[in-house]
C-alpha cells in the first residue's frame, strides 16, 4: 500500500481471536486505496473477555469509521450496540460495527447481504426465484434472511435435523409474514438455487448434503464453503447437471458492501 | 510509506484533542519503516471525557504495542497507567504509554529525556555540568528531572514567580536528595547550560526571559520552544556570544528514544 497515515486518516479495525492468519486488512486496504479514501484497516487481537472495552475505546475514539467483527466475537457484540441493522437484528450476529460522527455503533451483518451480492455479480438474480437452503445455523439464517430481503418467490429450509429447520422457519416466518417458507425437500424438484449453508465440506472426508440425484438439472447449486478445491455439495451438483457457484463469490460479495458501509 | 499492514502488525496510536494537525503518524512511521519493524502509528481523536475508555480499549487489545498521549491527556493519563516509569513519577506526566505482552500499561515521560537527547546529539554532555533552567511548569520540571538524571554538577531553577521556582527545587530535591540544587540567578555567571523551559518565545510580543547582559559567554543557550525563527531567548543568547540550541532538537532527541519504548 502506498497511502500516508495522517492525523485525519480514519481507522478501520478487523476484530478477533487469533487475528495474525486474516487476509481482511490487506484486502479492505486495497479497496479503500482503489478508492482514494483515507481510511485504514488494522488488525485487532481481542480475547473475548477484553470485547467490551475494546468496544468501548471504538466508541470514545473519534478516529475511528468502525470495525470488520469476527470469530469469536460476532453474537457477544450484539449487545454491545446502540443499534442493529435489519440484517443482523432477525440473524442474531453482527460482523461489522460503524462508528457514526456523534458515537453510536450501528451492527449488521453482510454474510448473507454478501453471499446475495455473489450470485448478483455472477448474473444470478434472486428475485422471484425459488430457493432452497440447506443447514440451519448461522450461515443458514444469514443466507435465507438475505435471500428473503432480495424477494425470493419462496424459501424451504431443511436440516439434518429436522427440528432445527422447523425452528429456523418460524423465525424467518415472524421476520417476513407473508413470504412462502417451507422446511424439508418435498419441494426440490423445481428449486431454482439451492444453498449449501452446512459445514458440510469443511472436512475431507464430508459427503453432500444432498445426493447428486436429488438436484434439480439447470438449478445453480451456492456454496457458502470456501475451498480451493470442488466441495463435495458441489461436486454432487457438478455431476448431475447443475450449475456450481463457489463460496469465495460470498466472500468477494461481502467485501464491497462492508466497503460501502464503512466509509459512508 | 510502503509498509504493508496485516493480521500481524502491531499497533501504536498517538491520541490527542484534536489529532489531525499532528505530525507524528508519518514521523514515527518513517522511523518504522526505517527499522524495518511492523509496526505502525496511527491517529486517536480522543476527547478528554473519552480517555478512560479508550485506554480500557487499548488495554483489551493485544495487537497493540502502546501509545503517544499528548494535549490534553499527558496529566490525566497518569491514573489509567498500571505503572510510571522514573521520570514520569517525579514530573507528574505521562507521554508514551506502553502496553507489556500481559497487557500492562506502562507511562513515561519523554519530554525531559528527548531534550537531553537533543543535546547529546549535538555534542553537549550534560554530566558534571552546571545548569540553570528558566521556568517552573511542566517543562521545567521534566527538563531538570532529566538533567539531575543525567547527573548535572548543580541545577538551578529560575521563575518570574520565585515561589513557584522554590517549589520546583523542593520537588526536585525530594527526588535526588543528594544533588545540588539552587533557585534563582545568583549562580547564573558560571553555567555552563541555560535551558529557557518558560513559554517566552511562543507569541511574537515576547522578550527574552534573560536579560542578554546575563548570559556567560561560551554557555549553550538551549531553548525548548520550537520556532521557525530565532526566539527572544535564543536571539538575546547569540548577541551576548553564547551558543544556541533550539527546540527542534528536544523534538528530534525524543522521537528516538519514543521508538526505542514502544518498540521493545
Amino acid at each position: 500500500m502506498s497511502q500516508e497515515i495522517t492525523g485525519a486518516t480514519r481507522l478501520c479495525f478487523v476484530v478477533a481471536d487469533p487475528v495474525r492468519q486474516l487476509r481482511t486488512p490487506q484486502v479492505l486496504n486495497t479497496v479503500w486505496e482503489t478508492r482514494g479514501l483515507d481510511l485504514i484497516t488494522l488488525p485487532a487481537h481481542v480475547p473475548a473477555d477484553g470485547l467490551s472495552d475494546f468496544v468501548a475505546g471504538m466508541r470514545s475514539n473519534e478516529s475511528v469509521s468502525g470495525a470488520v467483527i469476527t470469530v469469536p466475537h460476532k453474537q457477544s457484540v450484539i449487545e454491545l450496540c446502540d443499534e442493529l441493522g435489519p440484517n443482523a437484528a432477525i440473524v442474531g450476529a453482527v460482523n461489522v460495527v460503524r462508528r457514526t460522527p456523534t458515537g453510536r455503533l450501528v451492527g449488521e451483518t453482510f454474510d448473507g447481504l454478501g453471499f446475495v451480492a455473489g450470485l448478483r455479480a455472477r448474473g444470478f438474480e434472486p428475485n422471484e426465484r425459488r430457493a432452497l437452503v440447506l443447514g440451519a445455523g448461522g450461515a443458514a439464517s444469514a443466507v435465507a434472511v438475505a435471500l428473503l430481503g432480495a424477494g425470493v418467490e419462496r424459501l424451504d429450509v431443511s436440516n439434518r435435523t429436522p427440528s432445527r429447520a422447523r425452528a429456523l422457519a418460524e423465525r424467518l416466518r415472524s421476520a417476513f409474514p407473508s413470504a412462502d417458507i417451507g422446511t424439508g425437500l418435498s419441494r426440490v424438484a423445481d428449486a431454482e438455487l439451492i444453498v449449501n449453508a452446512t459445514s458440510t465440506g469443511m472436512s475431507p472426508s464430508d459427503t453432500s448434503p444432498l445426493p447428486p440425484e436429488l438436484f434439480p438439472a439447470g438449478a445453480l447449486a451456492a456454496d457458502v464453503v470456501m475451498s480451493a478445491d470442488l466441495t463435495p455439495f458441489l461436486a454432487a451438483a457438478a455431476s448431475s447437471g447443475a450449475r456450481t457457484h463457489d463460496g469465495f463469490n460470498m466472500l468477494t460479495g461481502q467485501i464491497g458492501l462492508i466497503a460501502d458501509y464503512l466509509a459512508a
